[in-house]
C-alpha cells in the first residue's frame, strides 16, 4: 500500500524559516514518491517545550519517520531521537551561522549510544526525503517500486549525459 | 509481528574481519530487540563482484536493512547503497587506516543526491543495530515496543546513576 | 557575603558518571572558593524529562548557575541553557565517543542566537568552577576576594618555579 | 534592581574598529534589556599597556563583566582574562585574516586551568552580550524578568513562523 | 613511439557532467603532448553496472590508465581501481556538495592496502594528464621527450616573469 | 617481460632512515611481484645535492618509476618530481613530527599545475609499491598478471574470511 | 648603521607571479623603514636549478634575510632553507589552489629539525617584512629606532581610533 | 665575533616548567654552536605583569633574540612580541591541554599585521635554537660558520646512513 491516505507519514521540520529553502527538497522528492508529509519549525532551544511536545506525540499521530534540518550547535535532530522511539534522519544545514557546516555535522552525527540520528549529507534534504521513502518502503511494496523507478531514471539521465559527452570533441 | 522466524531481516556486513569486534554491537543489540541477523565480510575493494551480488540480491532474499561498516576511504555503504533500494546504514570505523575517523566519517556521509547513507556516529555499530530496529519497528508494533523498553531501561540506569552520585560527597 | 549557607549556588550536571573524573575539579574548586555546589547525573538523550525538569526549576531551587559538562554530540549544555534563564557554562569533555574533541567543542560552542553558553576549554572543569565563581562574585565581595587571592596563588606559583628554573644549569 | 543608573555595568572592547559592526550585536541587546555598557577599542598587540590599564582599572572603575571580541590570533578575551577577576566573555569573530574562523575561536577557548574566558559562537556577540546580562541578573530580579521575557518572545516568533509555515503548500 | 594512432590510451571518466570543466585540463595537456584520450561519464552511484563494465572491460579494450574525478564521498576512483588493474589516477573535484574538498581527498586518497589510487591536488585535472603522460612515457621515448618539453616550456616562462619582475620598481 | 635482470626499475627513497618500517612494504610487495628495487636515503632538507642528483640521474641510470616517502612538510617527493621526468609516488609518513598526518598528506598531494605527485593513504607504502607495479606493467604483460593474479588473491582471502565469519554465532 | 647603502640586504621572492600582489607588503614596509630589498620569481617546482643557486648565492651576494612566499604544496621557503644558512621568513599564501590555506601553513611551518623556516601568518606578507627587520635590528640601531617608532604609530592609531568610537552612541 | 661573553643574548621563556623537556632542545642547540642563553618561566596568562616586565626590559637587558614556548590558548609569544622590538620566535607546544596542537599553532601563528612572531613547527624548540643562531648570524661570522658546520653535519649523518641502507637487503 502506497502512502495515498490523507494522513502524513513523515514529519519535517526544521529550527528555522531560514532552512526553508534546504528543507524544500525533502518535501518535493517524497511528494514525488508519493508520501504525505506535514512540514513545520520547530526549534529546539527557543521552543524547548513545542520540540518536547512535538517529538512526544509524533508517534502516536501516525508519523512513522521524522526528518529534522538545523545547524550550528544542531540540536534538534539529537533531542528528538532521544524522545521518540521512531527513526529520526538529521539533515546538517550549514546555516549562516556555522563553520563550514562542521558544527551542524558532529553535532547530529556524534549521537552517543541508545540514541541514533541517521546522518545524511551537508544541506542533503533530498537524501533525507528519499531515505525516509526507503524506510517506509521496507513495508510497502508500491513504494519500493517507485524508489527502483526513482533510481532507474538516475541511471537513464546519467547514461544519456555519457553519450552526449561521448559525442564532444576537445 | 516481531521478526522472531528463521529469517534475517537486517544484514550486516563489514569490509574486514578486523571491524568485527567494533560491528558485534550491532548483532547484539540486534539479537536483545528479537530481530534475526545475518553477517557477513563483503569487501568493495578486494571484492567487487561479491559487493556487487550481495547488494544486488538483499531484498529478493529477504532483507529489509543494510548495515554496513567500513574505514578510511570507506565505499561498501555507499556502494550498496547504490545498488539496492533497501536502506543503508553507514557506520564509519576508525580503523587503523584511517586518520582519526575523518575519512571513514566523510566518505560515508557525503553521498550525491538519489543515493543516501544513514550514517551513525564513529563507530557506534550499537546505534546502527538501534536505528535498523527502529526502521524495522515503523510496521511492527512489538518491535517498537521492545525499542520503547530498550529506552526506559536506559532512563532508569541513569536515573540509578544519578541517585547514587548525589549521595557523594567531594 | 560568601556562600557559606547551606543552600547550593551552583548546579553541576555531567551527562554520564564517566564525566565525573574531569568535572570534579568544578566541584573542588568552588569548594576551596568557599561555594556550595549540588551534583548529579543529567543526560539531555537518556533522560530529556529529567533534564527538562532540572532546568525548569533550577532558577526557583536557588541555583545562580548551572555548570553542564558533555562529550560527542553534547547538547546538555545548550538544551538546559534554551530553558532556564541562569548562565549555563559548557565543559566540552573529550569522551571516549569523540572525535578528539572536536565534536564536543562545536556542539557546545555554536549555539544559535537567543541561547549563549558560556563555554570554557576542552576538559576545563576547573575553570568552569572559577568562572562560576567570577560570576557570583559580581555579587559578593568576599567571593571577590577570594577569586583575587586565588590569582595571586597562581602568580606566586609561577614565580617560585621560575626561581627554580633560573638557577638550574643545561 | 535594574541597571538604570549612569554607571555602565558591562565593558565591550574590542581589538580593531573593523570588529564593530559584529560587536555591535552586544551593544543593542544589552541597551534592550536595560543595561548600560561603554564601548572602546583596546588592542592586545598594538596597545599592551592600554589593554594593560584597561584590564587592571576595570573592577574598580565599577564595570562587572567585559566582553572581549577579537579574531586571528585573538589574546585579548584571555589577556584581560588574565589581569582582572572580573567574569570575561569572548567573541571569536571572523575577521578578515582568520582561517575560517578556527584561529580566532581556539585561541580565546582555550585558556590554561586557572584563567577562565566564558567563550560564545563565532561572532556571536548577541550571544555574549545575553550572557552578560544573564550574569548581572543572578543578583538583579528585574533583569532576570527582562531576559525571560526576550526568551519569551523569541519563542513567540517560532511559534508564529511555524503556524505561517504549517499553512504553506509545497 | 608516440600515441598517434588512433586508439585512446587514457580512459578520462568523471561521475557528473559538472565535473567536466575540471576534467577537460585533463584532456587538453594530454592532446597537447600526444596522447589520445576518450572521455565519458559513468557514476558509480548511480550507474554501478556501467561503472563496474567500464573499469572490467579497459584494459581489453586497449586503455592503459584511467583518470577518473569525482567530488564529496568519491568513490569512483576507488572502485574502478578496485575492479581493474590499471594504473587509476584520481582527481578530487571540489564541487558544490563537497565540504571544502576534504571529503573528496579523503575518500580517494585513503585507499585500503591492496588498492592503490594515484591521487592528485584538489581539482589539478591538469597534473593528472601530466601523471598519465609520465605513466605512459615510462614505454615511449617519444612522450617521455614531449613531457621534458613541458617541463623546459614551465622553467622558461617563470624565467620570463621573473626578469619581468625583476625589472618592476615598487 | 618480466623485470627479472639485474637492474632496478624502482628507485625507493626515504627523508630518514626511520622511515624505514615504513617503506619496507614497498620494497616486500615489490619483490614479490617481481620488480627490482633499490633503496636509499635522500633528504630533501638536510642534503639538497643529494637530492638534486638523485633526481636528475634517475632516468640515465635506468629508473622508471620513483617511490619517494616522507613525513611533516614533506618536500621530497615533490622536489624530486620537479627536477625528473620520471613517475614520482608520494607516501606520506605519520612520522613523530607530524601532526596526525596532515601536514606529510597536504605538502605531498597538493603539488602546483605542472608537476604532478601520485599521492597514496597516508603510511600506504605497500599501495606505493603497487602502484609503481602497475605503472610498469603497462608494457610487462607479464608483470600485468602477476598484478592480477596478487588481486586475485586479496579476493580470495576475503572469500575465505567471510565463509569463516558466517559461519560464527553471536 | 640603517641599510641606506645601494645593497639590497632581504630578498623577496615567491613562487609565481600571482602572489606578487599578497608579497607586495613585505616589499612596502622595507622600503619604509628604510631597508633594501631585492625582488624576484623563484619556483621550487618549475625552476629548481634556479632556486638552487638562489640559495646557494644569497650569502655570497649580500643578503642577509630570505623572504620566500608560496601557496599550496608550498616547498620554497623549506627547500631554500635547506640550501642557505641565512634565516628565512616564509609566508604561507591562500593562492587559488591552496585548500584555505591549510595546505600552504604546514607545509612551511612542519619543518623537520635541523632547517628552520620562520613563518609568519597566511598572507601576513607585511609581518615578514617586518620580521626581517626585526631581525636585521638586532645588529643596527637606527634600524631598531624605526621599528619602535613603526610600533609607536600602531599604538598611536588604535588610541585614535578609540577615542573616536568613545564618542560613538549606539 | 662569536658570543663568547657572559651575557646572555637569547632569552628562552616558556608558560610552564612542564614546557621545559620540550624547551630544553633550544637551550642545548644554541650552547652547542656557542650562544649564551638564560632561560626562565614567564606566564602570559598568570603571571601577566611579569611578561609584562620581562618584555619590556629585554632589549635593554641586552638581550637580541627572545625564544617563548607555549600551548593552548598559546598567547605568551605574541605578547612578547607586542612589547619588545625584538624578534620574538614561538614555540607552539603540544602540551597536555592542547587539542592536537592545532590550538597552540593557530594562537601562534595568526598574529595581526604589524606584530609578528617567528613561528617554528610543533615542539621543534631545537629550530627555534637555530633560528635564533641563524638571526644573530646575519652580524656575527663565527656563528654564521657554526651554523654552517652544523649544516654540514647533517648532511653527513643521513650519508652515512644513506650509504649503510644502500647496503642492506630486503
Amino acid at each position: 500500500m502506497t502512502q495515498t491516505g490523507q494522513h502524513p507519514s513523515v514529519g519535517i521540520i526544521m529550527g528555522s524559516k531560514s532552512d526553508l529553502p534546504i528543507m524544500e527538497d525533502a518535501i518535493k522528492i517524497l511528494k514525488e514518491l508519493g508520501v504525505n508529509t506535514e512540514v513545520s519549525i520547530v526549534s529546539a532551544h527557543r521552543t524547548p517545550e513545542r520540540m518536547f511536545d512535538y517529538a512526544k506525540n509524533a508517534a502516536s499521530r501516525g508519523l512513522k519517520v521524522i526528518i529534522a534540518g538545523a545547524g550550528g550547535a544542531a540540536h534538534l535532530p539529537g533531542m528528538v531521537a532521544s524522545i521518540t522511539h521512531l527513526p529520526v534522519i538529521g539533515v546538517p544545514v550549514k546555516s549562516s551561522n556555522s563553520i563550514d557546516g562542521w558544527d551542524s555535522i558532529l553535532s547530529i552525527l556524534q549521537m552517543p549510544n541508545g540514541i541514533p540520528v541517521a546522518t545524511v549529507a551537508l544541506n542533503a534534504a533530498k537524501n533525507a526525503g528519499l531515505l525516509a521513502a526507503q524506510i517506509l518502503a521496507t513495508a510497502d511494496e508500491q513504494l519500493a517500486q517507485n524508489v527502483l523507478n526513482f533510481k532507474q531514471e538516475l541511471k537513464i539521465k546519467i547514461e544519456e549525459t555519457a553519450a552526449e559527452v561521448e559525442k564532444m570533441t576537445f
